[in-house]
């Protein structure tokens, strides 16, 4: 089961290995016969020369990592989905790095990156605080954040791509006030506390400008089944909201079932909006309203500015050139009026 | 923006590459004052040795490559994370590869595969043919297969760790056949093509053995929308199977909403299951049967298999020992009597 190397082309040519690595890497020191020799004996021995070994020689690899939670598989494959077809044009090689409490501690993670050296990285929101960022920047690693908006921080060789939830958020208060409806909540995700944070400032800033305080950030233990159970007990005492924002389909699904259980009709007693759009939305009765979020996109757009980062390109020179925000849009179901 | 290198920790405590490359790789060979001496070199410069670098050093890699079609992600998550969590703590670095149609030809990908001498390759069932796992094979790469059984190959160093499909699908038509039930569909999910080769074979053999021909084998594209569409026509003019296989949660949901919406009911006129089972079943009314397919420890158990097989390891050396069948149990809810 013994592979080929690269000693063992050396040993068949008789030369040296760096001889043998020039001659991989094109190099134009090396002469013609002996050049020939190289090639002779990889291809007597079926040798592949290492790609990553290869990059190394050259002082570039062209790896990249991915860092996301496991929790958010499901969520994030059409982002996944944007990143890989871009980096698959580009020929990375890419290093998929997972998080998940209790297993990985973002510490190892930090310094696996940093060992494997990696050329650039690519982050979800909420994997990462702002020191642990630190850390990554001192080692000078190019990286995109994906997702939402990153603080206005010290930190400079970062990228962000990202959809504006504030504004999204106080946008559709302020529409939902012109129609009276000032009884409001938004249901807690934990899995995107960053977003969670961006929609919450986004509804305040309106209340606040109303005059009025939201007070109706609702927090409960998140998968469907406790949802359920929660919202089940939760409606036997209380009525729902005017209006509910939730951000994963299994919250939305939650309050659409519990509501309609507890006698509720949607969307005349409570409406309801899923931040997070996909295909579950649609199979529901009624359909949930929700937001155009242009998910590959995001994968693709971050991608491509991290390959840019990486040469350096004239094109973002200046920071803010490095902040891409995507637009999105509203789809109206039955679940909203 | 540059990196520190093996490079410049040689030239530091002025001594040869390799002298560093032993150092860091805890050779016994270097004396003790030029290990210090490159040790502080070492911390002087912050330098991290490349944990690729340092595996080719040894001859040994830790890189494992995963395969997967990008289609999947959603689906396969629980498998992904199981995957995941063993490399951790083998401390494998993780290779991601994705399959789409029209990006990546599986050709370009068995390259990229060989090119990187990764370890090991795990791949997902339907990613590969029989003949491109044969090319993998001359590469003598272990390769571990998770999914579905295996046929029997003529190749040697694959293990497979699956569910038997075959034998779920022949039991449950057994007990129809029981309660006098014989019209009975198997709805095509093209994403998991030899997955549902298995079911259909389950479900052919037990017809055969009560003298029936199994006749409905159905296949239309298989999206929600597009099968939601065309079950709503379908249902205009025919009545509905007394029980449907389907595979996915869409093509379940498709069909619990056609055919209520179309005035039957469930499970009086049409019982159904789902074979992979995710939380989405449990959100409709009613909610879907399905079985408990242990999809983390498919994933888990493969790991590991890959790392006894990286090592060759004295519990695997005979062929049937790769061979791991995990069991699967059926939930019964409401589509079911």
């Amino acid at each position: 089961m013994k592979r080929i190397t690269i000693y063992d082309v050396a040993k068949e040519a008789d030369v040296s290995l760096a001889t043998v690595s020039r001659v991989i890497n094109d190099s134009n020191v090396v002469r013609e016969d002996t050049k020939q020799r190289v090639q002779e004996a990889i291809e007597k021995l079926g040798y592949k020369p290492n790609a990553i070994a290869q990059g190394l020689a050259l002082s570039k690899t062209t790896t990249v990592s991915i860092v996301m939670s496991e929790k958010l598989f499901a969520y994030n494959g059409k982002i996944l989905n944007g990143l890989m077809d871009v980096a698959k044009i580009y020929n990375y090689n890419i290093m998929f790095h997972t998080t998940s409490k209790g297993i990985s501690k973002m510490q190892d993670v930090i310094e696996s990156i940093i060992k494997s050296h990696v050329d650039g990285v690519i982050l979800f929101n909420d994997n990462f605080s702002e020191d642990e960022m630190e850390v990554l920047q001192e080692y000078q690693i190019p990286m995109v954040v994906v997702g939402s908006q990153l603080a206005e921080t010290g930190i400079d060789n970062v990228g962000n791509v990202y959809v504006n939830f504030e504004q999204m958020a106080y946008d559709m208060v302020n529409q939902l006030f012109d129609k009276g409806i000032t009884d409001i909540s938004l249901v807690e995700d934990k899995l995107n506390l960053s977003m969670m944070a961006q929609l919450r400032s986004g509804i305040e800033k309106a209340f606040t400008k109303k005059g009025l305080e939201f007070k109706k950030y609702i927090s409960y233990d998140d998968t469907y089944k406790s949802s359920y159970n929660f919202l089940t007990d939760y409606f036997k005492s209380h009525k729902p909201s005017q209006f509910v924002f939730t951000f994963r389909d299994s919250q939305a699904i939650a309050l659409l079932n519990t509501c309609q259980e507890a006698g509720y009709k949607i969307p005349d007693d409570c409406q309801m909006v899923c931040i997070l759009n996909n295909k579950y939305l649609s199979m529901t009765r009624p359909n949930i309203s929700t937001f155009n979020i242009p998910e590959y996109d995001m994968g693709a757009v971050s991608m491509r500015l991290l390959t840019k980062m990486l040469v350096d390109d004239d094109s973002i020179k200046n920071k803010d050139s490095k902040q891409i925000e995507l637009g999105y849009s509203f789809i109206p179901k039955g679940t909203t009026n």
